[in-house]
């Protein structure tokens, strides 16, 4: 898989279209956002003093990861291995898969660690140590691991006060696995509202993983690595003294999700759906597109904001919102765009055939619904480059 | 777009392997449980003595199409015009293009009209008449239109009574395009639980539907075809006098709501995904899977039934359903499985590794997340071949 785009070309025109006369539905990337959020977050992190490894499971795009990277060796973030193996094969050399490892899946990940990646895998139980320590046994090599700590209850990982925490490190020592560090994730940060409880939730993520690896540096193992984030935590950190390394990936679009948590602006949000009016009901209130659930993901995360955005904000074709439309439902392949329940708006008079864009709950799960970004500048109808997407396991 | 079984051939086993070995998260077709359910509507159709024109939206697959068609002919009915060509190229000639007709589309449905394919577009005002009747003229041919007909206020439409519906007509007959008939989909029928309103939903959509087509006729335009249907509505139909072609998708997997809305039973959902247990936190009563939203989809059908299902039911590998056990949340790639609330059974012992499948709230959405089904018999666990999906637009 090669992106469309030569990695010496900032944007090669390839595609002479304009957001007027390209098919629709369609993902639009406007690209000036997506390079304000990037600098954003690098200047936060330049002034924290820690190195950022950003997780490319929001754009799952090499033309993306090259312009969070300045370039293409790493490090990144992978939530699949497929993303490993397409990633490695872009020339990215240094990656975490930041998921559980399953012990099936020790095979593909030895694979990768043979070919010379510099790669490390997450373990929370002794018994993904033992199948580590027998793989290398039989094999002669396993990537590099990190143990996940569970810094606020929100999904797997050890504790760091739980025995779990040394007993695993004591399997793979004893099995001659290398082990680098931890990682935790405050994933609880996304239930935040407005910014508030921002800065506490990333001093207990720094505070979880730091205690977690002075306990192991203590037993006399080795933890180099400390490795927080999430993009909640990582806008809103006071001070990251231990961490050696932060972890975001979808402050790099934004969304309507990270916009009600008090992270962004709207317009800061850089990933739409294009969408084309194809029916009036005006008697419901309602504007028909050909949009749906297919096109913008079943993505409700809003839904219990103060704000909920239904589907997604409508905006005009340049991406300026419409006053306060919002696509209110959507089946497979239809939208329902209508003023926004309280709002005195009025319905604006879009003609058929008017096309408007979409910014969604949650980037990660618009994303994925689409196989290529059409990049845009702001302000701009002119797309100045299509950059392939990759999916799948 | 290939299939990867020949068409003569029923099953072939391309894929020598087991639901024990292939990668995870996967998506699962038991074919034993969808020729049954294909079986079971065709005999109710038979019975209602009227065509069917099944939706391919759900399977996007050639493999499956051919099951519900015997054979490769059509008719058939498409969400998108990605699958009108894909289907085309894969011998099928007669189709129903059910999304209201974005005007910008019109040169590739007329493209799909010179190649000598029976297509029917969709429209429920003047504009897009116009839009047509233009297009028409300046290139000598367009396709069919059924004009869409609101039977409960659903979606889109003009209700059978509105004056919309013969002034369409009107702008066709006047620009020479042809009118084949009306179509209507009773949406509403999803919010019925346990099977009560859906004959009088049923009922309605049918009666909506033949109105409309007679009022036509009175004013003397044609109308041939008479076009309803929805999974729920087709399985509770008593009666179906003046309708000339029933449509249904879901029905060939069914899925969890289907089974909340009361039309099919657990054990008829043929749809699954194949997941690893990778994490265990006995402290909070879960388990960890390493299948999260991105291979589940976002869809949270079943929030509001009275039994809500969370991501999906949790089976053993063969598909028999553990107990109350349900993926209570997902993140991306991660699920987390618990007992559903308010039930006494208790989290079973399912170490690292085990293999598990999650029945789906919506096989539409949660299909769309892969790119090919594994396809294995009833109870068994032998992969007979891979089928795959088409996707986009």
């Amino acid at each position: 898989m090669r992106p469309t785009v030569r990695p010496d070309a900032r944007f090669l025109a390839t595609t002479p279209h304009s957001l007027d006369d390209i098919e629709t539905p369609a993902l639009v990337l406007d690209v000036t956002r997506m390079e304000r959020n990037i600098e954003r977050l690098k200047r936060r992190l330049t002034s924290l003093g820690v190195a950022f490894r950003p997780h490319v499971k929001t754009a799952k795009s090499i033309d993306v990861a090259e312009r969070l990277l300045g370039g293409r060796g790493g490090p990144i973030t992978v939530s699949t291995l497929k993303e490993a193996e397409y990633f490695a094969g872009c020339g990215i050399t240094d990656m975490t898969y930041a998921v559980g490892l399953a012990p099936a899946k020790i095979a593909r990940v030895q694979a990768l660690h043979v070919r010379g990646l510099n790669l490390s895998v997450l373990i929370d139980t002794p018994e993904q140590a033992h199948a580590l320590v027998a793989a290398a046994r039989s094999t002669g090599g396993t990537p590099g691991v990190l143990i996940e700590i569970d810094c606020d209850g929100h999904r797997g990982g050890v504790r760091p006060d739980d025995p779990q925490l040394p007993a695993i490190a004591a399997v793979l020592r004893d099995g001659g696995v290398e082990l680098r560090g931890v990682l935790t994730h405050a994933g609880e940060s996304y239930s935040c509202r407005g910014g508030a409880g921002l800065p506490q939730a990333a001093e207990a993520e720094r505070a979880g993983a730091v205690r977690a690896a002075e306990r192991l540096r203590a037993l006399g193992h080795p933890a180099s690595v400390v490795s927080v984030g999430s993009t909640p935590t990582v806008h809103f950190a006071q001070d990251l003294s231990g961490v050696t390394e932060v972890r975001a990936g979808v402050f790099v679009f934004f969304d309507l999700v990270m916009h009600g948590i008090g992270v962004c602006a709207i317009d800061d949000i850089a990933l739409s759906v294009l969408a084309t009016v194809i029916g009036h009901r005006a008697e419901k209130g309602w504007l028909l597109i050909d949009a749906g659930w297919m096109a913008l993901s079943r993505d409700r995360g809003t839904a219990r904001h103060p704000i909920d955005q239904g589907y997604g904000v409508v905006c005009d074709v340049e991406g300026q919102p419409l006053g306060d439309l919002i696509v209110s439902d959507a089946s497979q392949e239809h939208g329902i765009v209508s003023v926004r329940p309280g709002s005195d708006s009025r319905l604006p008079d879009l003609p058929i055939g008017t096309r408007v864009r979409i910014l969604p709950n949650h980037a990660c799960a618009t994303g994925a619904q689409h196989d290529s970004y059409q990049v845009v500048r702001s302000g701009s109808r002119d797309v100045v480059a299509t950059w392939p997407r990759m999916r799948g396991w």
